[in-house]
């Protein structure tokens, strides 16, 4: 047995008894009311770092929850330096009556901390911190220079870290940045997620006539801008599920067959699949599978539509208006600057005379793909696969992680995708919770990556 | 001068006065505080029945607002019937800051009684009304046997004068049907609808997977049921604005080349049309002018669409759901329940089998022609020709009056539609007003009808 292996067995109950206080803290970032709780979850960390024994801790404030800084510089400048990030904050509660217990009691059922937060962020995070103290209290230093930067708004509407970003490149210099924040395939598959697509959000206003109009009076002889919405939504992709717009593919980075192949073999069940979503058939681009389609394809989403009458009963409605919220996800090499320009001329294009047209571009963030092939992944693969003694699978998500971009874009430094969350963990749902082999299992391989990057070629 | 212009002369200021206090009672059928007002309307017209002293006079209870009815009898069995048929109740008064006065207090002004109700519908009635006085004041007799069935819930959102219709065709049996509740085409330009478009009015629910999905997560893989709602309104019309229903125009009752070349005559200008309305181009059916599409061809609209996230800012969801309420007007002879028919099966073959849908049909109401060649009409263009001193000219509505057919089809007797309004009446708005001049034609022309139509070979 190794040396971490040895220090987890020792501190077992102190580890998990660390973990449960931090859970116990209601930090909900989105509600007003635990704005002392979230102030409350920041500090815990600044004094666990404080404990640990890190060179420099520090509460950040922001305008709106702090963030926490902290960073251990033994290993001198010829070192290299890991950047962790997390966050502390969690998701709200509701629906609470669907909790099994108190989502800030945590407990173990079935090898699973259950509480909020466990998985999201707060499980995952701890991991790393916990490596640091392994090499601190048993070796007395780490192989690297350690830097974390933990942000309380991940779960909150607005966010702050992006501008701190961009104000402290020294400050977050590293040659590598570790997120344990993702999911892996299945428990007992350990994985890297090596891409996110990004996004691209848009709102359409289309207005017809200048008031709302009798449809008896006026039915069949003025454009109906409900109508004319479908209809713009329905240039939007062709009858291949391709997008329709031009040049929309232009920077699409195609899948290779090896990437496909992987895909492949990941036991993805499509019956399970269908059945857990209660629908009889799946729909997408054509050429596809749903993985490929999720991880790695574009495509368009309606978020919302709304216009005319919408009460109960039935009214005769010709409306003035209509709108939509919708978004397109991207995948490298797209750029959602460029897609919202594309985005806006084709609708420019389709939008009939009959109406006037109002786009309002909301969002974009870029997507990310991170080199299989670089040597901090490649740290990253041998530290999971000694840690939980499993062959590690790639893979993708279909969301976007807007953070890994300024990361990437700043610091021009590799990200690695290291989460220990697993699919069934409930994130943002009843019942959250963390596998507890996840928990040890991270420990572990968060302290041999420090080691294994450590030896890279600089 | 004849016997009705010179009745009218004399009795000028008392007519007016007798309107303005019919219009004073706020009898809003709509609104629950206004009751008892809608009550009072209904006992004010009775206590005008029994003035002229009709044979029977009654207030008929129903579970919404009172129906009055009213019959003289005198003119014997061998004599025609004409039943009268109106509302007393009237428009909410919102947004009331647009009235110059108050809605309730009416005035002249520019040759118009400015009121609540004024020409929808208390003052178009009120001529019959005030004709049957004529005759009974000045000759002791009128030239017909005259029925009256007034309805207190024309404007409100139930109504029970068909239920009471189905239930007494011998109370109501007559000759023809005379209802005086639309307009003209034109001022000084008096007008007969013989043409009014039925409808069919559906709701339809689009679920897609059985809960709402991240769009990240999901998008690309799993239909969006917004957008395949969009589809489905799309699948409606071709390209050229015709029903893409198989069946749909079976039917359809194509118009006369007298009828093309009627509307053609009209005064209708488009560049004030889509002025009035701010829109830059009109649409619609293919080889169709604008006033066809409306009087005499069938259309599709949605009358009201939601789905998703409809509030402020972005949310990335792929929503369980999206619903839409949608009609179809409908032209002679299509029938509303061979419509909802062919919409049912039309939906259920284009329905995708990504997603469950639920069709409901919310109502229906068949388009009435009337013959413009019958006598009844015969004897309507003649009054109104004599009354006004102008060519009379044949129009069509684009909206429903279901109890048309109700009549049409339990009584077996023509319904004319002699209306006395203007468009610039501003029925359902603020400053609703029916011109002076109209008011005491619509008497003259009334009294003309009763003496025509009398004549009439039975």
């Amino acid at each position: 047995m190794d040396n971490v292996a040895n220090y987890l067995e020792k501190n077992n109950e102190k580890l998990l008894k660390e973990l449960f206080d931090f859970l116990r803290i209601p930090s909900i970032s989105s509600e007003k009311e635990h704005k002392e709780d979230v102030k409350s979850a920041a500090n815990w960390i600044i004094r666990n770092f404080q404990e640990i024994v890190f060179d420099k801790v520090q509460l950040i404030e922001t305008e709106g929850h702090p963030l926490v800084y902290a960073e251990w510089n033994g290993a001198g400048k010829d070192a290299k330096t890991v950047l962790v990030y997390g966050h502390y904050d969690v998701q709200p509660v509701d629906p609470i009556e669907l909790w099994e217990s108190s989502p800030f009691e945590p407990f173990i059922k079935d090898g699973k901390i259950v509480a909020r937060g466990s998985a999201d962020d707060k499980g995952q995070l701890f991991t790393h911190l916990k490596a640091a103290e392994f090499y601190l209290k048993s070796e007395g230093k780490l192989p690297v220079n350690l830097k974390f930067i933990i942000e309380g708004e991940e779960e909150a509407s607005e966010s702050h870290i992006d501008e701190f970003i961009e104000q402290n490149p020294e400050l977050l210099k590293s040659d590598v940045v570790v997120i344990s924040d993702t999911e892996w395939f299945y428990y007992g598959m350990p994985s890297i997620c090596y891409g996110l697509r990004g996004i691209s959000y848009f709102e359409l206003e289309v207005t017809g006539p200048n008031r709302d109009l009798h449809s008896g009076s006026f039915g069949g002889a003025v454009d109906n801008p409900i109508q004319v919405l479908a209809w713009i939504i329905n240039q939007m992709k062709d009858k291949y599920g391709r997008i329709a717009i031009p040049g929309f593919y232009d920077d699409v980075l195609e899948l290779t067959e090896m990437e496909r192949e992987n895909f492949n073999k990941l036991p993805f069940d499509l019956t399970e699949y269908k059945a857990d979503l209660g629908v009889k058939e799946v729909n997408g681009e054509m050429g596809f599978s749903t993985l490929e389609r999720i991880w790695a394809r574009p495509t368009f989403d309606v978020n919302g539509i709304k216009g005319g009458y919408i009460g109960a009963g039935q009214k005769t409605v010709l409306p003035s208006k209509a709108s939509a919220k919708f978004s397109f996800r991207l995948v490298p090499n797209q750029k959602s600057e460029d897609i919202a320009k594309k985005v806006s001329k084709f609708i420019q294009m389709v939008a009939p005379p009959t109406v006037k047209i109002n786009l309002k571009v909301m969002s974009g963030a870029n997507p990310v793909l991170v080199d299989p092939n670089g040597p901090a992944i490649k740290s990253c693969i041998t530290s999971l696969e000694k840690a939980f003694g499993k062959e590690v699978v790639f893979m993708r998500e279909g969301g976007s992680i807007p953070v890994v971009e300024t990361f990437t874009k700043v610091l021009h430094a590799p990200v690695v995708l290291m989460g220990l969350g697993l699919p069934n963990d409930n994130i943002h749902s009843p019942n959250e919770s963390f596998s507890v082999d996840n928990f040890f299992g991270g420990i572990k391989a968060s302290a041999y990556f420090l080691k294994e990057f450590s030896n890279n070629i600089k």
